[in-house]
């Protein structure tokens, strides 16, 4: 089955709809799409609009709040813990961020622990946020346990990204955005479509042992953390997520760990909580709270043609900066539309049918 | 040729007398002598006393200031930048650290980021800083040129460490302290010593190919990025690396990349530098101004009693929590001695009669 390509209009007047039909401000129905199309936009097509209909049974079974008094309950010069009130994590994620920037405006940077939040899309829309104020921005969320630490077989952390969103001058900015395990579950899901083996390294069975399954996980076996085997680091993709999982919500108050509520409504949250929903941790620095912006972003152009000049291995690829393909992928998908998988499509009809929003 | 075993009392005295006899202030020469030292005693032997000659070396080359004016030149309620004037990062590091715990107690946070600086020791020390304070303490330093980004056969980073040391209460603190190559350096060190192969995936050749030879850095090769290789993600192990080499040194002003001055005396400093010495970037988060600390330190406590009772694969080690192997050292090498490879102890007694200080 081949994609199908619709147009980022054609996606987003419909996602939009959907925000409002099922009561959000319009206001926050805008945010919420931008966010969410953000993601197929860049080419993370596992966190877009193909998990919208994800978001709706969420809101179905009672576990997102369509209109959130998302509020600070504490706070100092450059921070904030905000409580989401079980919104849409793509609404509660910009506007914590939001919160950070301006905090950073003050005092320097800004630092917000959100709890009692959902999933927020991809972590690079809202480090992102902070490129425009000439500010750094860093985005983190906790997720759904999939992963084992190294030397367990138990699920007890989520592929808790991390984002980084540099600015530059000339250049285009730096901006990584990764999943802290070996493969981001985005990149599995194309592989089970495919009925295609994963590389050693990517999952574990459920025992612990190796496997090249690629619906291992599903099967009660669990994804890896960075570095695939202790000795290849993987302890260090465990301290990763790890870092993430207490940043966004031991701070915060959230559900942490094994504790943080499944993604899929058709599972229940853990029945003994230690928090809110799951967290996020969302950051911006002002860059002339260190140096002048001008002398920063010049020298971070001299960074980044330096590392995209690097010699490259014979016959490999050339050096690249990270946020270098999502940039690309989207300014195509801008000008050429958005390929979706028949599945996915078959999967919006139905949600149009439901919510009686034409697709 | 079996280690020889010195008491903590015994390596203490001795590198304090070394640090005075280049002419460190008595005050700075304990600092760095603490600093040093808790690099044997947490068992990362790569950053201790075996050092101790190459920053005398430094010294000898006029590239070590010893009485340094560590100052801010740049400041906001959260945020400073601190010229290192050259000074032993041993010094300078701790001194920056302390800046950004007293901008937390006024701001929240505190950051701080470091230009003119050397080698700073292991970066788990100055973040551990913090704990005493009931905060988050954050390192990260950038180092001489020895990894390839993906795809590239150029050395253009250091193996950037990220520590993170965050309290609990009963619990002992969660102290994550790693490079973001595969391997440390270190780790091929030992290696190295033993002429012994090491992993696939740790080292590459001249070339680009993938090798087994421990000494490969030393022919030209270059270490690799956590991940090992591009399928099992070492263009993120490449993020790491350069975020920390970015909030180092592009934020600070010190060298950056390839630019960034060789630890080794024997090599110059690039003679066109695009900053000042190497750079490092210093964090300190109060948790009240979060949460209250005594919850914050309650969920920490359940946090790592979760993850330490993880079940294990059959036949595996217990899970481990980021800061346990190093405490357990400490504790016995406080007790038991330290015990220091004999090439090591040859190089301390020269360094000895070098300087007229017995070992």
């Amino acid at each position: 089955m081949t994609d199908i390509t619709y147009s980022y209009a054609h996606l987003r007047d419909f996602t939009l709809s959907v925000f409002k039909r099922i009561g959000c401000p319009l206001d926050e129905a805008e945010l919420a799409t931008e966010v969410l199309l953000n993601a197929d936009l860049r080419g993370i097509d596992s966190h877009g609009i193909a998990r919208l209909s994800g978001y709706v049974r969420l809101w179905d079974a009672k576990r997102v709040n369509a209109k959130p008094n998302v509020r600070i309950v504490h706070e100092s010069p450059s921070t904030a813990v905000v409580d989401g009130d079980s919104g849409l994590g793509l609404v509660v994620a910009p506007k914590a961020m939001e919160i950070a920037i301006q905090k950073a405006k003050v005092a320097g940077t800004g630092w917000v622990a959100v709890k009692n939040s959902n999933h927020f899309g991809i972590a690079g829309h809202h480090a992102m946020m902070a490129l425009q104020q000439d500010m750094i921005g860093i985005s983190m969320t906790n997720a759904s346990p999939l992963v084992a630490p190294t030397f367990s077989v138990e699920r007890l952390l989520g592929t808790n990204p991390i984002a980084v969103a540099i600015p530059a001058d000339k250049q285009p900015p730096f901006v990584a955005d990764f999943a802290t395990t070996t493969a981001a579950n985005g990149k599995l899901e194309i592989l089970q479509r495919k009925n295609l083996d994963a590389p050693l390294g990517w999952v574990q069975k459920k025992n612990g042992d190796p496997s090249t399954n690629a619906n291992e996980v599903k099967d009660g076996g669990a994804l890896i953390p960075l570095g695939s085997d202790r000795e290849h680091g993987s302890h260090k993709g465990f301290c990763l997520g790890a870092w993430v999982d207490i940043f966004s919500a031991v701070l915060s108050g959230a559900n942490y760990g094994p504790w943080v509520p499944p993604f899929v409504a058709f599972l229940n949250p853990p029945d003994d909580p230690v928090g809110s929903g799951i967290g996020h941790f969302l950051g911006a620095m002002r860059i002339d709270a260190f140096r002048p912006a001008d002398d920063f972003k010049k020298h971070m152009d001299n960074w980044i043609t330096r590392f995209r000049s690097a010699k490259p291995v014979d016959g490999q690829e050339k050096v690249i900066i990270p946020g270098d393909p999502e940039r690309e992928i989207s300014e195509q998908r801008l000008k050429d539309g958005i390929p979706l998988n028949p599945k996915v499509v078959e999967d919006l009809k139905a949600l149009g049918s439901k919510l009686e929003v034409s697709f």
